[in-house]
Parts: C-alpha cells; sequence; structure tokens
C-alpha cells in the first residue's frame, strides 16, 4: 500500500497541541481541522494550512436576543402523565415529571385552544369547557369525569433549554453555565437575526473555510424528566418544530388545523415506529419545504463569503430530511455525520445532491477509551471493517475522527492504525469512487416511510441499542454491504404497480408497526400488487412479523407467499403436520451450526407441505422458504447482524427470486470474505471482514474457482479482464 | 390405613379372566364393572355380582337404519382451503383435503342456499349469482374474481362417518369393518328410531345397571384429512351439530338466518379462542335447549327401566354442557369423565345436578404403559398425587380405570398400589365428602366464556399438550388443588358489578383470544368496573397477555392496575428506567432459583417505580406486582403446573388482596405439601404431593408452627379443635 495521495481526513482540533497536530496531520494525511463543541481554533491551529472546519449553531447561543423575545422561543407538545378519576371531577398537577428548566406551560396563547383533556379509557376529546387551568398552582380540574377513567391533558410548552446543550450540561456537569434558549425561525424577528448574526460571525472567522451547520432550526424530541435524566428521545420526531405560527400557517395552506393530538398520537407521540397519519406527514412535509427555504437563505449567505457549508446530520436536523423532496433546494455542500458500522455509513453515504459527505469514525479519543491499559485499536478496527464493508458499496467523500488527538497520541499502535486506515481509504477512493459498482440484485426495503427513511428504519436514538430492534437493523446493516442495490419504498409507493428493476422486497418489523406496516395490509391492492408480482418470479422475504394484521382466517396476509404464518390461537384446533427441517439447502449452505435470529417471534408455523423449514427452534419456525408461482417467499424470524447471518441473506435473495445458479458468479465462499467487483475501474476487491488470516474460494464471473488467502482485515484488490469475467489478483 | 369400608370403584371387564378379576373385585374393593368401547359384558362377568355399567351409542351403530335415510345423516360446515385468483375467474377442487370417507358435499339441498363463497382478501361475500357447483367433477368456479385475491368456499357436508368409530377404526385398523353412520335427532324418524332402539336395548339387557351414554347426540367437531389423519379437533366445537333443520328452526326462534360463516368464522372456524359472537352464542344456547329436551327422553326411559343413566363426559356430549343453564333438566344421574390431573379431575367432579360422579384414571391397562421393563406404577403415583390435591377439595364419588386388567394384573406391584390408592380414596370420602372444606379466598377466573367453561378454558383436545396452552393451563391446574374455592365467570357477570364474594380476579390468555379477552377490552366499563372493584381492595392477576387491546397508549388497558405493560415499538422513545428487582418479596419467598414461566411474552415492561419487580428474564418482566389504591395487580408471564408455581400463585392471591399476614394460618410451609382444612369434620389432611420424603412446617388457625415430616405420596390426617384453631396429628 503506498502513500500515494493525502487529504480527505479531518482531524479534530485541540488547543495547545500544535506540534504534535502537525505530527498527526503529516501521519495521517489530514488536510482539514475542525472544533468541537467545547472548543474553538485558535490562531496557531487556523495558521496550520489546512482547510478550516468551524460549527456554528443557528437557533441558539444569543441568550440576549432570546430573552428579549421570548415569544418566539421554540416550542413543544408534551401529554401529561394519566390520571384516574375517582369520582366525577379530577385535579392533577400537569408539570409533574417534567423538568422545568427545560419545559414551561405555555400560558402565552390561550390553552382552550392549544391544549386537549382526553379521556384515554374512551379515547374521547374532552369539551373544552370541562376543563380549566390554575396557571399558579400548575394544576387543571376536568369536571364531569367518568370514576375510573384515566385523563390527561395535551399542553402547549416552551422549550427553554436546547436539548443538546442540556445534555452535554448535564452530562457534562457545567454547573451555572447559562441555558441556551432554542429560538424559532417561524418568527420574522428572529429569522432576520438569524441571517444578521451569520453574517457577523462570518465577518468576524475569515480563516473559516468550512462553516459546519450543527445544525439548522429544530432538534429531535428529547425532553429530561423532573430527575434531569431523558424522559423521551426520538432522533426523527418533529414534536420541537410546532408553534401556534406554525400551525396557522399550515392551515392557511391545508385548510384544517393540526391538534397537540396531531403529536400525541393516543398517548404513544409520533414515533417512526407509529404508522404516519396522513396528517402528519401533511406536516412533515410542510416543515420540510419551510426549513429547506429557510436553510437555503443562510447556505447563500456563507456561499456570498466564499466558503463552504457542511451540515451535521443530527440535532437540529429536523425538517432537512437527507432523503425527502427538499433536501437539494438547500444548496448545502456536504454532510458529516457518526459512523458506528455500515448502516449509518450509507445513511450518509448515499445522500444525494451534495458534492461530498463525511463520516466521523469510533472510537472517539474520549478517556473512556482511550487509558492505561485498553487497547484502542479493537474498537479501531472493529468499527473501520463493519464500516468498510459499506464503503465498498458506496463510498464517503471524506473521513476523520472526533475527540481530543492528545489521548490517541499517547497510543502509537493506533496512531500507526489510523495511518493505514486513512491510506487505505484513499486508496478505495481512488479506486472506485464515482465508478460503477457491480450490484447483483435490486432489493426494496418496504415500509410506511420509504424513501424518507433510507438507511434509517427501525431507529429509535441515533445508533442506540433497543432490544426491540436490533433483529431488525441487522437487515440493513447485512445489506448495506452486500453486493445489491437497495432502495427504500413504502406502500404508497407500490400502488402504482412495483418499479420494474427490484428483484426483492424485504418486508421486516415487529406487527403493528410502520416497519411491518400495521392496518395497510388490511388493503386488498397492496397485497395482491404483491403477490402477483412474486408470481411473477420475484422475491419476497419477510423478517419477524411481515404483513401482519389479523384478517380472513390469517395473521401475516401474505402468509401464502411466506408459507408461514404466526398461531394466534385461533386455528390450534387444525393440526399442523409440518416440521421437518431440511438440513441441505441453498440458504444454509455456508453455515454451520445453530443460527441466531435475535428476539423471538412467538408461535410461527409451516403453512403447508410446501414450506421449506431451514430452522426450527422452540417450536417455531425461524427460517423457511416458500415457492410461490415463479417466485419464492423466505420468512426470517430475525436477523443481528453477523457474517453467518448476512451471508443468509444474500443467499435468500437469490434463492428468493431464484437465481442460486447465478449466487457462484463474482462471489466468495468464506462468510467473513466479500467480494466487490467494479466493472467500470476494472477492479475486483476482496475484503477480509475479520482482524484474522483467512481463506476463501473466489468465484469469477463464470463461476471459475480461485483459493485466496487474506491477511487479517485486508483488502486484496484485483484486476477485471476487459470481458469483465476472470480475475487476477 | 384400614380397609373398613369398599366400592366406590369400576372395574374394566375382560373376557376369559373371570378367576382374576374376582380376585381384582377383592384387592381393589370394586363394586362394579364396565365393558368398553371393544368388548361386551359376557354372562360370566354380569354375574359376578357387582354393578354393571354398559355402554350405549345413542347416535351410531344402526347402520341398516341409517343407510335407509340418509338424509338424516349427521351434518357439518367445512370450508375449503385457500384459492388465489389468477384471472377473473377461478375454479378449483372443493373436496380437496378431506376424507371422502368421512365428509360427502350436501347436494340435496341447494348449495345456493347453504354454500358460501368467501374473498378472503376483502372478507367480502361473493354473490351466488357469480359461482357454480360442477356435482360431478366437485369442482366450484367463481366468476368476477379479482386477480390475486384469495377465496374460500363454506360447504354444507354430509358427516359420513362417526369421528370417534373413525379414530378407533383407523387407529386399531379395523378393515372392511362397516363405518359408523351418525344419525340426527333433528329428524323425527331419527328421534322416534333411537327410542325405540333404546327400549329394545334395555329389554335385552336386563343385567345392565347402570347405562353408560357415550354420550347423546352430537360429536364435538373433528374430521380427518385425505391421509386419514386429524385434520381439525375442537373438543368444543359445535360444527357437527347443524342442520338445514337445525337452522331453519333456529330461524324460526331468533328471526334471523344463521350461515355457515357463523361457523366458519372468518377462515378460522370457532374455537373456543376465537371470543364468541352473539350469533354462536345464541346457537349454543339454542342448542342445549334442545339437546337437553332429547336427552332427558332418554334418561327418563333409561329411569323407567328401574336403571340409572351415566353420561361420559366426552365424544357426542355436545350440547349437554355440564355447566350450562339446562343440563340439570336432562336428569342424568351421574356423569363418567378421563382424569389427567387435577383440572380433568375438578372438571367432572364440580358438575352439578347429578348424584354422582366418577373419574377414570390413569394409565390405561394398554401395552403402551404394561410392557416388561416399565414400571406402570410410576405414572400411576404421579396421576393419582396430581389428582389427588383436587379430590381434597372436591373429591369424585368414584374412581375406575380403564383397559385390560390383565395387563395389570400381571404387574403385582402396581396391583397393589391401585389397591392402596382405593383405600386412600374411600379414605378421602369418608373424611370430607359432602363436608365444607375451608377456603382460604374465592378466586374468579375471568374470560369470555365464564361459567359455561368451568374447568375447561385453553383446551383445545380434551387433556392434550400445545404448546400455545401449558402456561396457562397451569393457572387451572394449580387452583385445581388450592385451598380457595374457584368460579369462572364472564366479562358480562361482571357488567352488572363483581359478585361481592369474589377476592381475586384472574384474566389469563393470550392477545385477542376468548381467553384474554380481546376487543371487550376496548369496552371502558369493563375496564373501569375492574379498576374500581380493585381500588376497593381486591386482587387482579394477569397472566400473559391480561387485558391486551391496543388502545390510548396502552397495550394492556389495565397496565395501571398491573404495573406492567408490552412494548408494541410505539412508546420505544419513552425512557423506562424501572428494572430492579426485588430479592426478598412475599410472593418468592418460599422458592429458589430461576422460575419457569413456559412461553415467552416478549417486551414487557415496569410501567413506572411503582411496580414491584420480582423476575426479569431475557429484559422482560415475568412476574410483578403493584399496588393500586386499597388493592394490588399481580403479573405473571406464565405459569405452567409445578408445585413452585402453584406456591407463587397461592402467595399471589393473597398479596393482591393484601391479606399476606393471613397467608400463615392453614398453611404448610413445603411447596412440596399442602394443608386442607375441614371444619365441619374436624379433619386436616396434610399431603405429600411427591413420592419422596417431606418434612414441613404447619402453621395453625392463628399461624402457631409445627414440624411435620411425611411419608413419600402420603395423606397425613389430622384432628382440629372446636375452635377451629389446633391441629394435632
Amino acid at each position: 500500500m503506498s502513500k500515494k495521495i493525502k487529504g480527505r481526513f479531518t482531524l479534530p482540533a485541540e488547543l495547545n497541541f500544535i506540534e504534535e497536530t502537525k505530527e498527526l496531520i503529516e501521519k495521517w494525511g489530514a488536510d482539514a481541522i475542525r472544533d468541537s463543541d467545547g472548543t474553538d481554533l485558535d490562531e496557531d491551529l487556523l495558521n496550520l494550512g489546512q482547510i478550516n472546519y468551524s460549527k456554528y449553531f443557528v437557533a441558539r447561543g444569543d441568550n440576549e436576543f432570546a430573552l428579549n423575545h421570548f415569544d418566539q422561543t421554540q416550542q413543544l407538545f408534551v401529554r401529561t402523565d394519566y390520571h384516574t378519576a375517582k369520582d366525577t371531577s379530577l385535579t392533577f398537577e400537569f408539570m409533574t415529571g417534567f423538568l422545568d428548566e427545560q419545559i414551561a406551560p405555555d400560558f402565552r396563547h390561550n390553552p382552550k385552544e392549544w391544549w386537549q383533556v382526553h379521556n384515554r379509557t374512551t379515547g374521547e376529546l374532552i369539551d373544552v369547557s370541562l376543563w380549566s387551568i390554575d396557571q399558579d398552582k400548575l394544576t387543571i380540574t376536568i369536571e364531569n369525569t367518568t370514576p375510573y377513567h384515566e385523563y390527561t391533558l395535551n399542553m402547549l410548552t416552551y422549550m427553554i433549554w436546547d436539548p443538546t446543550q442540556m445534555y452535554n450540561h448535564i452530562t457534562n456537569d457545567w454547573g451555572d453555565k447559562p441555558h441556551d434558549i432554542p429560538f424559532d425561525v417561524r418568527h420574522d424577528l428572529t429569522k432576520e437575526r438569524m441571517k444578521v448574526r451569520l453574517r457577523e460571525w462570518l465577518e468576524n472567522n475569515p480563516k473559516t473555510d468550512v462553516v459546519r451547520f450543527t445544525t439548522f432550526f429544530y432538534h429531535f424530541t428529547l425532553f429530561f424528566n423532573d430527575k434531569r435524566k431523558e424522559k423521551f428521545v426520538d432522533w426523527f420526531g418533529y414534536g420541537s418544530s410546532i408553534s401556534p405560527k406554525a400551525l396557522i400557517a399550515f392551515e392557511e395552506e391545508y385548510g384544517y388545523r393540526l391538534t397537540a393530538e396531531d403529536f400525541i398520537q393516543k398517548g404513544y407521540y409520533n414515533s417512526t415506529f407509529v404508522p404516519p397519519t396522513k396528517e402528519y406527514l401533511d406536516y412533515l412535509d410542510f416543515t420540510q419545504r419551510f426549513v429547506t427555504q429557510e436553510a437555503k437563505e443562510l447556505v447563500d449567505i456563507v456561499h456570498e463569503y466564499g466558503k463552504e457549508a457542511i451540515m451535521f446530520l443530527g440535532d437540529n436536523w429536523i425538517g432537512t430530511e437527507p432523503y425527502g423532496k427538499y433536501f437539494g433546494d438547500i444548496g448545502i455542500d456536504a454532510v458529516v455525520g457518526s459512523v458506528g458500522g455500515g448502516l449509518t455509513m450509507r445513511l450518509i453515504s448515499d445522500i444525494p445532491h451534495v458534492k461530498y459527505t463525511e463520516g466521523r469514525f469510533l472510537p472517539y479519543f474520549f478517556p473512556d477509551t482511550f487509558y492505561v491499559g485498553n487497547d484502542p485499536t479493537i474498537e479501531g478496527v472493529e468499527n473501520w471493517i463493519t464500516a468498510r464493508r459499506a464503503i465498498m458499496r458506496k463510498p464517503l467523500s471524506r473521513i476523520g475522527y472526533g475527540g481530543y488527538p492528545s489521548l490517541a497520541y499517547k497510543f502509537p499502535d493506533f496512531v500507526d492504525f489510523v495511518a493505514d486506515t486513512a491510506d487505505q481509504f484513499r486508496d478505495i477512493i481512488e479506486n472506485i469512487e464515482n465508478k460503477q459498482t457491480y450490484s447483483r440484485a435490486k432489493v426494496a426495503v418496504l415500509n410506511s416511510w420509504g424513501k424518507i427513511r433510507t438507511w434509517q428504519a427501525f431507529m429509535v436514538a441515533h445508533a442506540l441499542h433497543y432490544k426491540q430492534i436490533y433483529s431488525y437493523l441487522g437487515v440493513l446493516e447485512s445489506l448495506s454491504g452486500l453486493d445489491v442495490d437497495v432502495e427504500f419504498i413504502s406502500f404508497e409507493d407500490i400502488r402504482n404497480g412495483i418499479p420494474s428493476d427490484i428483484d426483492v422486497i424485504i418486508n421486516a418489523g415487529d406487527a403493528k408497526t410502520a416497519f411491518s406496516g400495521g392496518d395497510i395490509w388490511n388493503d386488498p391492492q397492496i397485497v395482491s400488487t404483491i403477490r402477483q408480482w412474486v408470481d411473477a418470479g420475484h422475491g419476497f422475504i419477510g423478517v419477524g412479523e411481515p404483513s401482519a394484521y389479523e384478517k380472513g382466517g390469517r395473521f401475516f396476509q401474505l402468509a401464502d407467499i411466506l408459507g408461514v404464518d404466526k398461531e394466534l390461537g385461533f386455528t390450534l384446533s387444525t393440526d399442523k403436520y409440518h416440521e421437518t427441517v431440511e438440513n441441505d439447502h441453498f440458504i444454509t449452505k455456508d453455515l454451520d451450526g445453530e443460527l441466531v435470529f435475535g428476539e423471538q417471534i412467538n408461535n410461527t408455523y409451516a403453512l403447508n407441505e410446501n414450506t421449506e423449514i431451514l430452522s426450527i427452534q422452540n417450536e417455531n419456525v425461524v427460517l423457511s422458504a416458500h415457492p410461490y408461482g415463479e417466485g419464492r417467499g423466505v420468512y426470517i424470524m430475525g436477523l443481528p447482524y453477523s457474517h453467518e447471518n448476512t451471508r443468509i441473506l444474500s443467499r435468500a435473495i437469490f434463492y428468493s427470486m431464484g437465481k442460486e445458479d447465478d449466487f457462484y458468479k463474482f462471489t466468495s465462499s468464506n462468510i467473513h470474505t466479500e467480494l466487490n467487483v467494479y466493472p467500470e475501474s476494472k477492479k475486483v476487491a476482496l475484503l477480509n471482514n475479520t482482524n484474522e488470516l483467512q481463506e476463501t474460494t473466489v468465484y469469477d464471473g463464470v463461476g471459475t474457482e480461485k483459493i485466496v488467502s487474506l491477511k487479517p482485515a485486508e483488502i486484496l484488490w484485483g484486476e477485471l479482464d476487459e470481458q469483465n469475467i476472470k480475475i487476477t489478483f
């Protein structure tokens, strides 16, 4: 590996570390330096001759203005706890459980217009004449209550502390440091102030080359409880983007008024797991158009000053929706985000309409990893080889790390590892950037959200683990590096017919959620469209509780395709004989031992003798296939990310579309390795996805075998002949 | 143990085994002898001086009549497989998958009147003008179909082979033995014939003392597939009791016509797991009244001949419903049934309106148990001590065994065991029959069926194991021997207020089923009635998915009582902090080690910090308690029967009603032992529920302790003082 090229690497800055920083710039081939949430670049750093990135907060960090225009503070709908009436009247304190440092009830706007009381036992909205607010005691009294029914109050509040600053403030114990009050671009004064302030800042920061917007106007929904701990987090939540002004503007355009309940959603709040209502989708579109327009004005100012604008994918990113319809209109130059693996890598690298994308890799240079006795290289290698397989499909333009470089500097092995990684990354870029990557199939992930949530399905808080999601996230993590094209489509997308280039549809998720689809499976058009399409020779892979909706004697509405249904108890009287496991099957061919499928979906069973059962655990079918006309269905209970499960999915894709024979063209037998082919650049890359030696059989474009050995974590580059068939390493 | 009394024991008869039979009669203290499905009593057996039981089949075994009156054969609604239309017309064979030896399509009645075609993808009933039947080819053609929708045909058929005889015939390979054709008492000729035949039989069997009806008119739903294997079995199914005659009579009375779909129920058929529709409940009531009236006429004839009538609880028992409103009107003298444990024992022994009840114990004297090298006593003891704890609560009047006594005779240890068991049983009877049994609480099992399915919840085929039911059946098995009164109540029962004598309600079952309740939990009245009642100081125990109905931000509608809900994905954004397990709690005090809760209900979590979590497995709450006003809720994930889980339930009952202090009055510390108290007879019985030595601390009526040792499987009888406090062993 030669160090032919430099660059494409952003270094985090640290004050009073200038000589070592120069050393790291040289070793890692860095061409940019950036500040952090806690630090600014000083003159020494700014003069290193690097591209200088500076963070910029649009909607906070201007408390003097905010305090003088408190009516323009950002707002949030929240609901109280559930309260049980024991009589025909009920009084309760409505701020219980909220952090009053963050949330303040909005009495400026008439509560009778913006607040709502619900009987959650009946679902009824209570007439405003039946309740009254005591603004001093912070209590509500509801009259005419039904004993032993439960009531909640949906409140309009001001969000008087920026959630990210609050998180950092509380986590790092910043004491009496002022709380950043977020202000709302909906208001003309605030909007004007934002622009003036940006211009001032640009004037004062002439050495900044790239303005890193962190981010624009509205934070994802995040509020804390009265113990200063997180109470609610939704990385996709639009809850903090509302205001009477916004909702009135919405009403003027759409002809109807949204209420608090459109955001509180039966008490759940709208997470991406709740199938989106038409009203909520309208609001998302409305807000995206507004955010796009306002963000464009700021980006234009940055460009006016001859600088680039990069957007951090997080924090106040609400309304930008990089995979939405309007993102391109912002005119942002680049997006930067954190890379936890292949899935989060693709989430950034696939973003359209930008000149470049940048990924922040793990581990962050923080003391929790960089301490004596720990080897940070282990996490570094793991993160890199997990993300790398996705980079081979669609690379980022730039990489970088975060934290304090002085900590990393103390670990010479780690410094060498980063140097190697940076070189490897630049090698990859040289070989494949903007070149066609060979795909062996096109797979569509089908859910209620579709394209707008590309690589974002199943997430709650960005990249955090939840018991309820890892069995599904593994599908996306596997796909992120597989040699297939991936598209995210919605049920609406298939109403007009499934796009002709799609080979396989995956529907994965728990029953009732937006990812499985919920009530949409009551729609015969959706069901019959997919049936017809599979019958014609395509594949349908269901994971977890696919097509789940109890109707017509079935729970999985596409049980006829999958060959598997889930017993709810209603068909226990019907004998089920078919439970023979096929031990020699195309899908499980490369694997030994018991498969690990994550969370159990209980009571799955084979529908008939045509179901090919590949694994049964605890009497449940966990992996199976089933013919359906010219196509096939495959059922997988869950797919936590692993090399084994990635291979299961890869083979399931081929099997479902009936192209088993094609599987042995351009592939690698060892599940810990993967082959990527680049016909345009006449290159192939054989990846070792482990940090150990691997040996594998590589199959070329006509299936000719070759045994190849790989060093730990190696990428072995090979050449492709003119006919795109033979491989030479 | 003295052999003071004899009797209360029924011996199965065997031909050519007369001397040994006499010996067994003496040893076992038998006072009755009975024939079996395969054998009749000969003169030798009839003259043994015993009470003679003879089986009698009302609705079969008269093929000459049946063949001459084929129009009076019993009928059955079935549905075909699902068939996918690929075009605007669909033709399929409608007998596919049915055993044509058993099921014949009924072309006698107009299919257009009695058959139905459904689009199962939309749920629509297809107009009769759009389909036609080919009676020769046994095909149906449906026009105007929607491509890729699925269709089924609900057919009216004749059931031309009695299910029990079919089962025995196929199982025992009876070759060309004629198939018993079942005939329908709905028809006047058949009804008349049944009575004439019974009189003839009674004339011809003067030595019969007890006529064992096996049973009356309609078999539970049981049909086989084209491979001569069971296709569908519902021990409670009324499917085989229908006929156009019945449905027209129904229409005359109720003013509306039932259709096949009322029995096919969206394709599932009506099992007891499907929440019963009003139409189905109407039909059940209608059929019960009819069966009661017809059965009474036969029983009256038996009585006319000076004989007793006993009813076998099984086979053609449909419509008799021993816990139904009309059972007493039949006038039957006794019920006999098979005893698989405590639950099936109580199912028989609690039957009201009869002079006596009789249980058939396991093992049956068949070669699968009685072979050289096996010790049948092991199963015998296990069966006996499992059933015995329930007998102590409510005894049977008589016991007996089944099969071939010659097989048992070869195992002298087993013969001795039965002798001991019979003596022990007679001892119990002497001490407690018709005497008040002390109960420490009254527990109601709440589901959609209530009283009519007393001790019959969760069963599919009588006493057979299903993965989906054992975690719930354990609740009933535990209750069957606990020192509490048990009542089965329906949601309708509590509409007018929960009966004042109930201390604790148990709601157990999977979501959507009739046992959890399904849509009933959408009814605010049901929900608030229970809340008010628990608040006033009662207990609510939820098992599995209690009160499950997704609404108002909750899945368990009584999550506020239980302190536990199930995460469907919609509240993943809401932080859940409370997962501390309390290791020292009243409910788990007597137990060591990991609890075994059967099937996993995934994603259960504690609602708030008031939930006392007693066990978490796989991040799910499996056992917890929660205060609710003066009462408490207890959540249990599942409760397979074991001594450990029985104690959990017992303590949960006391804890839920807030009477922890009372627990230590009249109890026994060792979970493998149980104390029963009989104030009326001034007796107590301390049971060793294992076949090993046990030592335990017995608490008397004021909690005074005494250490007691018990021999394997022993009942230790003690005396109660006049004040019903002190115990002397």
